[in-house]
């Protein structure tokens, strides 16, 4: 089953991919085993992250860009989160245009995740969803992400380099300050850079720049957009190679991509040890020893998780 | 210092409380003492969770119900916790309208709860923010929650009534039956019911609770309100009544907080076992044994992770 389906991958069978694309979202017990499989054949492709707020344009300036990594020679998998929404699997609004644009191009494949009522993992089955493109031979991945929240953050950070995008207007920069993104971007980008405010919003990004201490040395720039009027894309395409370049000159690229390793692997790990405690709480074995004393008052919720742990290994 | 915290905030001092509010939000590591000091003392208020979509007014049928509560002789506390919000601690847009209107109100606590960059534990930090004012005095806990996600139903989970607030616009059913909050309702709101599509909603609601089958026997009611003109506060109030003592005299009051009481021992334990794992990653101690395999392929995350947890005593 698992093979049938991999080899079609191999081949190119677009509707195999999408199969297993599910089976990475339905967190199939399956999982483990298909990424086993597929892990000696992976190519570790170039992945780039696209965050911001809602409304920034993260979509129509990946669209845009497409062409421009395809006339590299580049086959390029789009991976679309909203961990805001409850939408997920299929297409929504911008991304269902997209998927028409494109569907008949063997070169790109874009899918988009939600959180399906669930937060949990949403970031792991990212990562899972990129390597099964690596495997199905996309050599460049772009992760498109509202940057909101931990999870936001967590899918930005599984990239070699990422793309802070913001449209002048509507408080973008407070919003995304607040939300914790800025300092995720390697790269800046002002967005429908035609409008009232670009100035300025460049102005405020250079200023917090020209403050900040970075430790790579990497000073992140900013570039100005049009995405619908295709303006701007080339010296985007510029300074991404830029950035890649400099990574690898200094090291930094493995490091990156090392670390990303460790957190991936604590994630998974947690996951693992989530699932122990749940099933244990399921079958009732520790239930009873702790649950009467609390209602009680004569413990409490913390007192009795502390002494459960200590008696982990029986979990 | 926690005593003398603990002694103002018996004596009723807001400030004193909003201040242990402030260690709770930032999961200061005294927190399990102290709950521990306090749990004891607590009188397992009643909590009621709102609901729904935003912009369902749920704010605004909370704030007119708090006149209501405070006619029967109560002291409420709200906790407004919005999943999708990096803001925290401080008010934001409506509840700093209501804590104009409530700032010299002693009988009324409002709290909102944002998630400060980090999801990770909001659940748990709002169920903490409940003891705290059960502990200082508080008889009602009202918990207000964008209905998004799984925070947004863990916090609702931690009610002893849910109330699901939707208005007849916007598409509001089909989200909140994506979002999955649709079957956490003991009681069905439809707010702002003077508007088009008010009795479509309520017919559609209810046509869905004849389809449904419900385990307790409680078929959830659907309220028609106008919050904003004080329209139909009695009648929820009425089914609020009702619900809670259909749940009282069929000890199933009880039987949800024992469940609630499970989950939240879960949620503390599984995070404490979030720590250790990432403490062990961040001393390096089980980095080097994993992560070159890894890189080299001759092991995958998956692997790598089941492999460390086949050791995690040692963690």
């Amino acid at each position: 089953m698992i093979d049938a389906l991999l080899e079609k991958i191999k081949n190119g069978n677009p509707r195999a991919l999408a199969r297993l694309i599910s089976k990475v979202e339905d967190e199939s017990p399956e999982l483990p085993e298909i990424i086993a499989r597929i892990y000696p054949h992976l190519h570790s492709t170039l992945r780039v992250g696209f965050t911001g707020p809602p409304g920034a344009g993260k979509s129509s300036l990946v669209n845009k860009l497409l062409p421009l990594f395809k006339k590299r020679g580049h086959r390029i998998g789009v991976i679309a989160v909203d961990p805001t929404s409850p939408f997920t699997g299929g297409a929504i609004l911008g991304d269902r245009i997209r998927m028409i644009d494109h569907q008949l191009d063997n070169d790109v494949f874009i899918r988009s995740m939600g959180t399906r009522g669930s937060l949990g993992g949403l970031a792991q089955r990212s990562r899972d969803v990129a390597k099964l493109l690596d495997y199905a031979g996309y050599d460049i991945i772009l992760f498109e992400t509202v940057g909101s929240g931990q999870v936001g953050s967590d899918i930005s950070k599984s990239a070699d380099a990422v793309a802070v995008v913001m449209v002048p207007e509507g408080g973008d920069f407070v919003q995304t300050m607040k939300a914790g993104i800025m300092e995720l971007a390697d790269i800046y980008v002002v967005n429908k850079s035609d409008r009232d405010g670009a100035n300025h919003m460049v102005r405020s990004i250079q200023g917090m720049v020209e403050l900040s201490v970075f430790e790579t040395g990497w000073r992140p720039p900013t570039v100005c957009t049009q995405a619908n009027a295709d303006v701007g894309m080339d010296e985007f395409m510029q300074k991404l190679d830029e950035f890649i370049a400099y990574q690898k000159e200094n090291g930094l690229f493995e490091k990156r991509r090392r670390e990303q390793l460790i957190m991936e692997v604590g994630d998974i790990l947690q996951d693992l040890l989530r699932r122990q405690v749940k099933s244990a709480f399921d079958t009732g074995a520790i239930e009873d020893v702790v649950l009467e004393k609390i209602i009680k008052h004569e413990s409490d919720p913390y007192t009795a998780a502390h002494e459960l742990l200590e008696h982990k290994t029986s979990l």
